[in-house]
């Protein structure tokens, strides 16, 4: 096992993360401020975005694979690893990951229509208020959309510029480039998906496994199978690991959507920061529903009929009663929480055999169950 | 001087770059298309617009700066040049240039809410047109305008991917990060500055610095200075061959679009494929129009006055008749021309001291004085 530099704990991830994204800002900004007061505005925006919350997670999960191959010195023969690379280094690497998120949530919010994230206004609302408020001639809204599209860019070039200059060397890069250039693919992928499934209208069958795709590419994929993959391949991590930490990652991150679809509907707004049933009024396609309206559609037509009507067009919490008692009645909750639990239990079993022994283990197992167990 | 591979003409780069486009494709069909049919629809769309038309300017540019650098000799001590990677890993590394292009087009189109390009529907407006063929819920122009987001962004990403995964080596690569990252930025900060210059009115006194400076970052930088730095960099040029060569870049590319900007008004509908004075008609704030304004402003305000009201919303031949009249008496023309002129001379004779020999001068010579003397 080579010598590696000593490595945080998963816990110390977020605030690193927070302090290597602040410094790479302070240089574009001392870069790029000077083309122009609009630019450098459309940098301040990007900025907020990205330095405005979040719960850091990719990043999280891309130490914790550059842990797990480290400390169990799964690596390959064919460097040194990540031990060529500082920690700060590293985590700079990591904390890119920051920046295709910002790049995937702004351009999402135009394309839901959202006003809010975060608790801030989206991008594009921001740019659509300045222009509102300097009185401008023109479309304030077409302007804001204009300028979160140019900014969801930015993000996205920068997430490149941020990992290839991090300083970790060239074989390193190298071997992250399978991870990272799968990863934009497959999030791509993914919305597309999203879209398209919000699209085809609910009025013939549901399709479980359509919406477990898009889980899969949307959110696992890119949540925590290639980051964790992204982590390891720094680390130089052989085959074998790799195909672990992927594995586990899908499950984890196809668990820990599942389980936000859970939320979705069942929720308690005081945790989960969003209206009671917020998927049921949005008409979210989730899994959860998706097995309901089948189970429905076979024991319970008329429940079918209304559950269908009312998804996506009901407003009140009554309303909201009424189409989660058909989800209960369904046997859907418990049929994706069976999933959840299975796919938790297929992920963390390789886990700890894999890597047993390396103190990444458990923290790693503390962060998975955390996301896929939400409810208390 | 290295040994060298035998690099082609300038002519022949647009059909060596469109057969490693078509490379490309395959190779993303075969790992992508099996995700779903709607992804592979994605992939279609990517390719039918990348494939579907475009001069190539900015391979050909980076494919000059390659050629200028070895036929010159001009190389740093520090690697072998672009000698350890083949022709065709480097025409696949200047491919990958249109990527961001498509990027970039993809998006503004959805910006300028434009129906066509190249003589096709925009992206968006082939994706509204098959949720509207298919009868689906829902808004189609939202279905379009959203997908098309997503395939700039896979434009995007696949514009890293097509060079990263060129074969060039990694010691070239390295270098060519500064102008890659640049340019990226530099377009879109150039994207931002001509939206606010749009949306800012046209009230007050015009500013021809503001428009020069649009077409500084999203025409010069990004069509000529930066791919012929990147041409220069993937063949180890030297600290001074690269500033002749961006420098000499800067002054092309503003040259370039100060001609589009005259062709914009006064071009012959049948050469430029656009409506006769389309500037005039879409309200496009150029130098020309600054400078027109600003002259008019002093000399004669009846006609300043015309003017202004008149750029944006004049529709018929007659009007736009009106319009360039007054342009014409202005002396914003020859104001023009003559900046053409003297950026055009500033720009070639340091290119033609520093690769006096180089059988890629002329070539590169011929190219730039047709794109900043089209009118004949």
């Amino acid at each position: 096992m080579p010598e590696s530099p000593q490595l945080s704990p998963l816990s110390a991830v977020p605030s690193e993360v927070d302090a290597a994204l602040g410094a790479f800002f302070r240089d574009r900004h001392t870069e790029f401020d000077g083309i122009d007061p609009v630019f450098a505005d459309g940098i301040d925006a990007l900025e907020e975005f990205v330095t405005g919350g979040g719960k850091r997670l990719r990043p999280v999960f891309a130490w914790a694979g550059l842990r797990a191959t480290l400390e169990s010195g799964r690596v390959t023969g064919d460097g040194p690893g990540a031990a060529t690379a500082s920690a700060a280094q590293l985590t700079t690497a990591v904390a890119s990951l920051e920046f295709i998120q910002a790049c995937a949530l702004i351009h999402d919010d135009i394309i839901d229509h959202s006003d809010t994230r975060r608790g801030n206004p989206t991008t594009h609302r921001r740019f659509a208020a300045r222009h509102r408020a300097a009185g401008w001639p023109g479309s304030a809204d077409d302007y804001g959309e204009s300028l979160a599209i140019l900014v969801g860019d930015l993000a996205f070039a920068w997430a490149d510029d941020m990992l290839v200059g991090s300083g970790v060397g060239v074989r390193a890069l190298g071997r992250a480039r399978e991870p990272w250039h799968a990863m934009r693919t497959e999030v791509i992928a993914g919305q597309m998906l999203d879209i398209a499934l919000e699209n085809t209208g609910s009025d013939g069958p549901a399709d479980p496994d359509a919406a477990l795709k898009v889980d899969r590419y949307k959110t696992a994929a890119y949540t925590v199978e290639r980051p964790l993959h992204l982590g390891a391949a720094l680390a130089g991590a052989d085959a074998e690991t790799v195909d672990v930490l992927r594995a586990a990652g899908r499950d984890i991150g196809l668990a820990f959507q599942l389980e936000d679809d859970y939320l979705g509907v069942f929720g308690d707004p005081a945790v989960t920061g969003k209206a009671a049933g917020d998927d049921l009024r949005s008409g979210k396609r989730t899994f959860l529903l998706a097995c309901a309206l089948n189970a429905a559609d076979r024991d319970d037509p008329v429940a079918a009929r209304r559950l269908r009507a009312g998804v996506g067009a009901v407003t009140t919490d009554a309303e909201v009663d009424t189409l989660r008692d058909i989800i209960l009645a369904s046997g859907a909750v418990q049929q994706t929480n069976d999933l959840v639990n299975s796919l938790t239990q297929t992920a963390l079993d390789p886990l700890r055999s894999a890597f047993a022994g390396a103190p990444v283990l458990d923290e790693l197992v503390a962060v998975a169950e955390n996301l896929t167990d939400r409810r208390s």
